[in-house]
């Protein structure tokens, strides 16, 4: 009853005064290595956090009851006791998605296959604005409206990682597309000819390349550790930056695709900044290095010859931010129903 | 003393019925072979048209005179004896300029360096909306408000010609983005190794295999028709239309190398329908199978499989129906000041 009396609205005018004066967002990023949930400030602060592996030995069930137990661990311990007391539940999620109907089939969670989470994210929440997009896009839209975007209307925020992932604003405002998954830099072609077999079937994708996984595979075929079925691209890239000569190739094999993928973004989109995060971007120069040659050798227009790459700014918390900016800057970042 | 008075808005109103009970727009198009203008109805109906050919001859000053004079030709036909029997100008110019200031150094013409078009149309037709965008933005803007895109959300208009444009419709608006710029596909790279070299300075773009002269100048490298200055890439077409191996094998190749821009674009902005207007894309099958063949090679992911290329649907119009739009349907395709 408390949930709907006026005993309940002054107790919880209360604690929205402590917690700052304005209901928080619930933050999901749903991902293939780690469910993360945040309490979110209306500016974009951090308030809680927390986050659990994502468990890959339960199925479609068990994956649900995991999130929906963080996410209630996280609102006791933020004093969060019904669903009125937030502004609304932003989540990113791996694609492929139906969009915005939020029905996910992430590539890295294999047992979600048209799993319906913004729906069950509403049956969970219910009377509160549920809104659930691209990872990727979350990415951009947090370090657009907080990070290494923000006061610039045209950014491609990238995430170069286990695969190559993007999203868009243009115009000051997020780009979904005609299904949800606008920004997909990881499939422009960038090696048409006689390129590497992509995991989407075509050859020549940037991912296909970038990715991390293909790098390792392309050093160890080069010689690199060969034989260690562990080594990982941060090795390479540490062994790189350590003046290893497959390293520092790989690196600049992978700087080389990025240039010329994000070259043509900036000609398709008149993009300003180009922020890149996911574990690859810590590469530094070694990668940065030969990516700006290879942009600068194709971007040679003067509308493009400025555009600027950089770092990621909110790392690990891009998503969160921007899947609160879901629900807290919906009329830049929200443009489904 | 008409223009204020009520005796001149009864003649006014009089002439507005006629007209079809609404005040039409000025449309203007400036390319490097014409210069066409139209009054426009807020439908998008062309009322009166007329065009001249750009001169070559003239300096900065007796080319907007020009323009002036068609203009004042067109609006005695029709009937306009005054600015605000108008909607508003929207005016369509070949790039570079400075946007949303109108400040325009078409490439194809040599003479406007700077030109304040904007500027002189504003002094020209004081008092009511006058808007200036790239040539590309304004035929993809007609195109999705009354041609090959309408009804779509995510649209790509194309225009292969002497040169490679294009234009963005993304979540139903025009993008224009950092400088007015976005829809630049013909820089999008497609060989980046051993490619051609482009007019920007970069190698491997689009425009510098598929524009209409690289075709021919390729083509006679390949012994068509070597020795005639005066070839063109229609007649390159018409030939392989007829059989001709060269002609054949040049559409072929122009195809290939929009397959691959498109399919980029396509996963970067995850578009619902390509419209491809200009000279070239008049030559049928011998251009468009290779097109379909290498963009479905690439296009591999279930949001990008069914994106459908089509011919633009209002030919040499849909410029000056795109600079109407950019008055009677501000919302979805103006985004400047």
């Amino acid at each position: 009853m408390e949930r709907d009396g006026a005993g309940g609205a002054a107790q919880r005018a209360g604690r929205r005064s402590a917690a700052g004066g304005a209901r928080p967002a619930l933050a999901i990023d749903v991902g293939g290595t780690k469910l993360a949930a945040a309490t979110v400030e209306p500016g974009g602060r951090l308030i809680a956090r927390r986050q659990v592996p994502t468990p890959g030995d339960l199925d479609s069930e068990g994956l649900w009851r995991t999130l929906d137990a963080l996410v209630q661990r996280l609102l006791d311990a933020a004093g969060v006791a019904a669903p009125d007391e937030l502004a609304g539940v932003g989540a990113g999620c791996g694609g492929p998605m139906q969009w915005p109907a939020g029905v996910v089939s992430p590539l890295n969670i294999p047992v979600w296959r048209s799993f319906p989470l913004r729906e069950r994210l509403q049956e969970r929440f219910g009377g509160i604005p549920v809104r659930v997009h691209n990872d990727a896009i979350c990415v951009v839209a947090g370090e657009h409206w907080r990070g290494a975007g923000r006061g610039r209307g045209n950014v491609l925020g990238m995430v170069v990682s286990t695969g190559v992932g993007g999203g868009l604003i243009l115009d000051s405002r997020v780009i979904s597309g005609a299904s949800g998954n606008a920004g997909h830099i990881g499939h422009v072609v960038v090696e048409p000819v006689g390129g590497p077999l992509c995991s989407c079937g075509a050859r020549g994708c940037l991912e296909a390349i970038a990715r991390g996984p293909a790098l390792v595979a392309w050093a160890q075929r080069a010689g690199w550790r060969q034989g260690q079925p562990d080594a990982t691209a941060k090795d390479l890239a540490d062994d790189g930056a350590q003046g290893h000569p497959v390293g520092v190739a790989a690196m600049r094999r992978a700087g080389r695709a990025l240039g010329i993928a994000i070259a043509s973004a900036a000609y398709l989109c008149d993009l300003e900044v180009v922020s890149i995060g996911g574990g690859l971007s810590q590469a530094g120069q070694i990668l940065f290095d030969p990516l700006e040659e290879t942009l600068h050798a194709h971007a040679k227009l003067a509308f493009v010859r400025d555009l600027t790459v950089v770092p990621a700014a909110l790392g690990q918390n891009a998503g969160l931010v921007g899947a609160a900016a879901l629900i807290f800057a919906a009329d830049r970042y929200w443009t489904g129903d």
